[in-house]
Formats: C-alpha cells, sequence, structure tokens
C-alpha cells in the first residue's frame, strides 16, 4: 500500500501557494509516496473567520491522523524560528510516532541566529551558561532548531536536511524537500524488507512445525 | 488517581528557571495536579553538547508520555511568536489527544502582531488576502497564534488564556497560567462526574441482569 505523506510548511502562505503544493505533491509521488497537504480540501463555508480557521485546523489535523509520514520545512519564518504551524504539525506527528524527515533553507543553526538576534551581544552567567542582554539562556547544540524538534526528529531515525538556498527562492527551493523524500523513501524500503524478511521466517517457522 | 500535568514554556530559559518551574509547579499542585517540569529530571553524562541536546529530548517526551495533560505558554518569544519548543510540545499533546490549555502574556493577536512585524504594511490582493510586502499572506482570524495551535485546542474544548503582563514580567506573570489550571481543574470535574455517572448506570445494568 502507498505510504500517505503530510506536506507540511510555510510555503502555504506564498503568492504561488497552489503551485508550489502541487510542485511538492508531484515530487512526492515521484518517490512513491500518497501525498496530503493543506489546502487539498475545500474548506466548508462558515459563519465567521474564526470558525474558518477552525474548520482548517481539523481538516489539516484529519490529514495528519491518516497520514503515516510528515515532510516539515522548518526554514526561518518572519523571524528566526520555523513558522509555528509547521512547529505545531511536527510535535503532532512525532506524538504519534510516525515517519518525519525536516529540512530548512537557511544553513546557519539555532545557536547563530539567535546569536544574530542579540547582535552578537551574548555572555556567559556564573553557571556556565551563554545569555543574551535579556537574560534569556541560549542553546548551543549544534542543531537547526530548539532541541525538541532537532531530538524528536534525530530520535526517531529522521533526516535532518539543510540546504543554503538562495534568498529570493527561500521558500521556493526544493533540494531539502528532496533529500527528505530520498530519505523516507530509503527508510520504507528498509521497513519493508525487514517485514518481508519477518514474513519468511514465519513461512520457515510454519514449515518446521509440519 | 491525581492527574499529571506537562508545564510546557519558555521559561526554561530564564535566569530563574528553576525558581519560576517550582513556582508552577506548586501551584499546579494547589489545583489537584501532579505537576511534570522540563528540567525536574537530571540529564545524564554525555559526550557532546549535541548528545545532551538529545538526552534532555528524549526526558522530556518520555514525561509527555506520561502526563495527561499541559498547559503551554505560548507568549511571543524572540520575536512575535511562542517558543517552538513549546509549540512543538503543545502539538505533541494535541497529537496524543491529551487535555490542552494555553496562555499569553500578550494582548496582541497574531494578526495584529503579524501586522506590527511588517510596519502596517499590508495589501490585498487580487483573491482578497491580506499580504505583506514580502508577498506572504497574513491570518486574521482573530486568535493568538497561528491557527493550527489556536484550532488544536479550542477544538479539543481547552482553554485559551489571554493576559496582558507588564512587560517586565512577560515571562513571569502566572495570571494566564492560573486561568489555565481553574479551567482544567473544572473540566476534570466535569470528566470525573460523568465517569461516576456512568459508573452508576453500569451497576443499575448490572442489577437489572439479576
Amino acid at each position: 500500500m502507498t505510504m500517505k505523506l503530510y506536506i507540511a510548511g510555510p510555503e502555504v502562505f506564498l503568492p504561488n501557494a497552489r503551485e508550489m503544493l502541487t510542485r511538492k505533491a508531484e515530487l512526492a509521488r515521484q518517490y512513491g509516496f500518497e501525498p496530503l497537504c493543506p489546502g487539498d480540501l475545500e474548506i466548508p463555508k462558515t459563519d465567521s473567520l474564526r470558525q474558518m480557521g477552525l474548520a482548517i485546523s481539523e481538516i489539516d489535523e484529519h490529514m495528519m491522523n491518516q497520514s503515516q509520514a510528515v515532510i516539515a520545512n522548518l526554514t526561518p519564518f518572519r523571524g528566526i524560528a520555523a513558522d509555528p504551524g509547521t512547529v505545531f504539525e511536527l510535535g503532532y506527528m512525532c506524538g504519534q510516532g510516525k515517519l518525519v524527515a525536516v529540512y530548512t533553507n537557511v544553513a546557519a543553526n539555532h545557536y547563530e541566529r539567535v546569536l544574530a538576534y542579540y547582535n552578537g551581544e551574548v555572555s556567559i552567567d556564573d553557571h556556565g551558561h551563554k545569555r543574551g542582554p535579556d537574560g534569556l539562556s541560549l542553546e548551543d547544540f549544534g542543531m537547526i532548531e530548539n532541541l525538541m524538534l532537532d531530538g524528536g526528529v534525530e530520535r526517531r531515525g529522521g533526516h535532518v536536511a539543510i540546504h543554503a538556498a538562495e534568498p529570493e527562492a527561500l521558500y521556493t527551493d526544493l533540494t531539502g524537500f528532496i533529500a527528505c523524500l530520498e530519505a523516507l523513501a530509503a527508510k520504507v524500503k528498509v521497513m519493508e524488507a525487514a517485514r518481508d524478511h519477518g514474513r519468511k521466517v514465519d513461512t520457515l517457522d510454519a514449515s518446521n512445525d509440519d
């Protein structure tokens, strides 16, 4: 059966959102997945903007519940961190034990971005923690995002693709997305091989019982 | 049995992180919950900073898996959006169908914050969508965050507490946290009453079989 893949990322906010999601969906199909994207289903008519927001949330969660895997675009969005909607969706899929892969189109890691946010004004406190001028501590784990994101992905054997896209292609460069598709497809192959091996072993065991 | 409550928020980055988590834990106990906080368990010695990050991720996920509820502090952090680690954790708990409540110490909603980020330079495109000068569309659903966050909480019957804290108490004001505790405690009471009612009905049914 084809594995359903949820496609999470801030491209839903782009002027060419539909085109980008179509491109991602086509690539996902080329790698053997059945893509599910936000915006694929029609939003029912609602009485208020708030009700519309809730309706979209329901549809997207339903698509995640149906999917066995997610690729999340964690490219920084309106600031130094990933789009919160995408982060929520990555957490949601990790919480359900799904297959996960993430990519970013910015090469600077989380620590480097926070350092730039503080204009380099970072000092070391009495306990050896790095702190900004506002007193908030900095994570310096060599990760692309907060440790819960990288940790959630890496500890599940998920791929983290880092690619320095050109500034004008920050949300449209799909190099990292393709790297995630390749990693996920390879993982699925290994899982299927293990399953088939398990079946063969079962068959042998059964024949031994004769 | 006491309900385990995971406490998610950016206070882990404060200079007085331990003190803040202790205050939150004490409040949670006063409302009948057993609090689980990041930082409660000792991090095992690791060979590298990266391994330490992964170890913390593992401990925090384990605490979430054990918890039946979460209160997440979505106060904007280093920019216009909530801390990504906290957002991941909210998504994680929603994905597992746990009880959720969130609060923010900033009264301006998501749309108002993005509008300020763009210095008010927002225009309407041909399809009626609001867009910033970078072409990215704005969500205007009257929500405190991206619709996946508010939607995930509201659609589960969770509480969204909004409180305008003083700037110097942005990460230490616990008014919203207490509002979430009250809402969660009331919800638990209703659930327990429904469960007890269910038991009575069961008992009656069983006696009818005699």
